[in-house]
């Protein structure tokens, strides 16, 4: 290919690849490697021709719900949606300067960080597959930037190895690459995969773990500058008269081995929900809640407290509610209806289990068979951004085995002055029990008392924290449905089905299960198919 | 440590968290991962008590003279800063809508890309170590946003390799790690390690294997939801009923060995200068240049071409031809010279060699053994932004054997409509002189024709094309400099120091070349050096 534009004969040769043989060949290659072929969001749904007069009462005013009441409006439905709260966007969900909520329990949570400065309680990051999400951001102008999950500046955090100290993610990466391309390369040179490996393959293979791997020309992984080219120097290469670099050490692989760090690479970073390049709304991921409700604020009610849901021959009553005005007149709010021809009920699984609805038993068994995970996150405010200034650290995460789960650093405002919000804690399963069990305050003492092992600033620098701890949410009662692979055989087409006039949405109808990719691309297919069902009844 | 949170001792327990023992020892561990041990910059030099008058001529107000200008200023000496271009910045460069430049041989260069859109015609990211441009950017307030190096849904493309189909890194590497797996667990259970591994290491290795290549419990990497879930599906989980989702075939790893591909991995990955997480200035890496000339602006005579510089025992006398008048004056320009106590040189290499200066004989051979680099690149602009749009690429880099050796995807205004620029084409070496040697303009269009072979959008969408062909950049002629280890044993030292009144800076004098890094650094170190040297004589 390089002799392409030698210079004697460029024009004709420029005429020549002008021709790219190959181009229509490459295009067909190309569009099996476009969307189509790979999301199950295709293409925008452009629902038309609602039966004259047709209603849709929704319950929740998440993003399936509003992905849903906003499709069917444009279809032609009149459409009622009911939330809880005050508020729309559901678990997408930003904790601003001044926000606070009360939790199952009466505790008050607040958020008193400074103005700018926020707080994720939910989802807080795109994965680069999220297409769904990405075509409602563009269409309702949510601004994304990119979110930072991998930095190989973080740390792995054990604590009982390395004295507690915390290992920088480039590091581990470069080693467990350098050992693991060392011991096959020993095997390989030892003619231990000759049954396995071709002569000719063989060397290829040699070679590239030689190069990936960066060993010596014994095939060993050594401390060297080549090797520190890589997993970074212990003094970095300087300008002018600047002492020499000098190379660092890598770990012994046995430490690795026994730390278990290994395992944080594959559970944190090779997935593809966690492949850079990642994405987030600017100004946190309630922007994307925020934008949903602006579109559908008209079809909203809010305050609206489902307390029963009763579908007959022609139509779905729901009955809620009201507490608009209970407040400011000491009320417990009024009971209301509403009356419309089909129902979506997004109400988290959590609460619908509770709720008096008149649905098929097996229905009513796959409602109950999706218990809820909980999850706890720790908004943790300093007053400088020291992750960045003593560490070097701007943006990514750390993992540990501390409680807390991990650290992440805020991809946003980077390189700026004073006061910055880490994810002082987020974890789930066991972890999340315990740090449910306690209350705000705590929880945040909690996260200052483990984190300072990894960051030892932050007793100096804290200003201010805040928390979700998601079995205590009200609205939700838990963070997302757990499905195993039995419970998906048995119950899930079932909990997907449209029951007489009622269907379900949600990201726990998904097999996207606690993203909002899971919810949108379920209440689309939720709409689509009461639609045509709609439709084929007139 | 999970049961450290257990409820009915939470009190208790919370204030044994508290006392966090080792919290000290950690402090400790954390200082020897603090920026000290680790970069060549380790704080703002504050350099004071210039002698009584004392004067210096600073040559090229490029970021290494810029940086050395503005700290000896603030030592109090008189700087007076030569330029050759009518703006300073150097090859810390961006070309804007409407921006044009002349090259070697009378060409005339433009960028007439829509308002807004920008190239960066030489250095375009910085890597999270560069801890000196990050200090002078916050000093200078320019805004650094995250630049998308790795992008695990970008391509690697071989001309002769799966019928020219580009592979998308993420699979690649996923790929690469799940048969290396496969091999080196194939080879531990078969025993042909046990002289290298303990029994003990032996488990845990084949446990980190199983999990990091996603092998089966075969200890194969095959087909799989799970090999999927890190490599990509084929068709992507939905929500609701959509169609089920179908795992990705992995490529066999012959034709991953016989691509080659496994080698773009570590040469453009792995390395730290590349790691994540990058940055960039926003508005294109100029900002910076920019930055640095504001600065500096009244220390600075622009259109000042230096002929000769000739030190004596007193000072430094530089003659150069002022042409700032010259165009409406239709004249040469006038000669006029500077006279300084001391001089510092950071004209490339590549011109000083032309310029009559009277050094010693050894740091003449020291100026001649350094060759330079050329590079070049292309910006095309597009009408749209079709790799978002239809391959849902954000940011991230594809690698190919074509001459084009990369095309980047802009790591800014993400998701939005209309025009963008991609980097078409950046390479150097051997490719470098055949695309030197073509006009301006069919440097766009080979871009384009072999751009086309990844992105057969290329066609309908072009707009608009600029580029830099280093070799024919008047003022550096090349891009860098070149050095060889043997190069730099025996002519680093020389061309770093202090010849009697004379000292050189510049990337070209660093052990970082290339970098805006090693030209701050050069800076700073030959700053802090005839610092010392002009206060000892006084």
């Amino acid at each position: 290919m390089n002799d392409l534009l030698h210079s004697p004969t460029r024009r004709q040769l420029l005429s020549m690849i002008g021709k790219t043989a190959g181009a229509t060949a490459m295009y067909q290659a190309m569009t099996t490697l476009g969307f189509a072929s790979e999301s199950s969001f295709k293409q925008e749904i452009d629902l038309k021709g609602a039966p004259a007069g047709a209603s849709i009462v929704i319950l929740g005013a998440g993003l399936s719900g509003l992905t849903a009441a906003y499709e069917l409006r444009k279809a032609g439905y009149k459409i009622t949606v009911l939330e809880y709260q005050n508020r729309g966007g559901g678990r997408s969900w930003t904790l601003n300067s001044g926000d606070k909520y009360t939790e199952l329990g009466g505790e008050e949570v607040t958020c008193d960080f400074e103005k700018g400065n926020y707080f994720n309680g939910g989802p807080w990051r795109l994965p680069v597959h999220h297409y769904a999400v990405f075509h409602y951001c563009k269409k309702f102008n949510v601004a994304l930037q990119p979110f930072i999950q991998t930095n190989d500046r973080a740390y792995l955090h054990r604590t009982n190895h390395f004295n507690g100290a915390p290992q920088r993610l480039g590091e581990v990466q470069s080693d467990i690459r350098g050992y693991v391309s060392e011991l096959l390369s020993k095997a390989v040179n030892k003619g231990s995969l000759d049954d396995t490996v071709t002569k000719e393959d063989k060397e290829k293979l040699l070679e590239g773990l030689k190069g990936w791997g960066v060993l010596d020309n014994s095939y060993r992984y050594v401390k060297s500058h080549e090797t520190s080219k890589h997993r970074g120097y212990s003094v970095y290469p300087g300008g002018g008269l600047m002492p020499d670099a000098k190379p660092s050490t890598p770990i012994p692989m046995k430490k690795l081995l026994d730390s278990g760090m290994w395992s944080d690479l594959y559970a944190n970073y090779t997935v593809y929900v966690h492949q850079p390049a990642m994405f987030q709304p600017v100004g946190g991921m309630g922007k994307i809640g925020d934008a949903f409700t602006r579109e559908c604020r008209d079809m909203i009610k809010f305050n609206a407290k489902v307390t029963k849901i009763k579908q007959d021959e022609t139509g779905v009553t729901v009955d809620y509610i009201d507490s608009t005005n209970s407040e400011s007149n000491n009320s417990e709010g009024s009971v209301k209806s509403v009356r419309a021809d089909w129902c979506i009920c997004t109400i988290p699984l959590s609460v619908l289990t509770q709720i008096d609805i008149n649905v098929s038993e097996p229905m009513k068994q796959a409602m109950a068979a999706v218990p809820y995970d909980s999850s706890y996150k720790v908004g943790l405010e300093f007053k400088r951004r020291f992750w960045e200034e003593d560490e070097w650290i701007y943006g990514g995460i750390t993992y540990t085995d501390l409680p807390i789960t991990q650290i992440s650093y805020p991809s946003q405002d980077l390189f700026t002055q004073g006061s910055g919000v880490l994810l002082g804690a987020y974890g789930f399963g066991e972890t999340s029990y315990k740090f449910n069990s306690l209350t705000p305050k705590e929880r945040i003492k909690a996260a200052l008392e483990y984190g300072k092992r990894i960051h030892p600033q932050y007793p100096k620098e804290f200003r201010s924290g805040t928390s979700v701890a998601w079995h205590r949410i009200p609205w939700s009662l838990g963070c997302y449905g757990i499905w195993s692979e039995s419970s998906r055989e048995q119950y899930y087409d079932t909990l997907c089905s449209i029951d007489h006039r009622i269907v379900l949405a949600g990201e726990h109808c998904s097999h996207i299960p606690a993203w909002q990719e899971g919810a949108i691309l379920s209440g689309m297919d939720a709409a689509k198919r009461l639609h045509q069902k709609a439709k084929k009844l007139g």
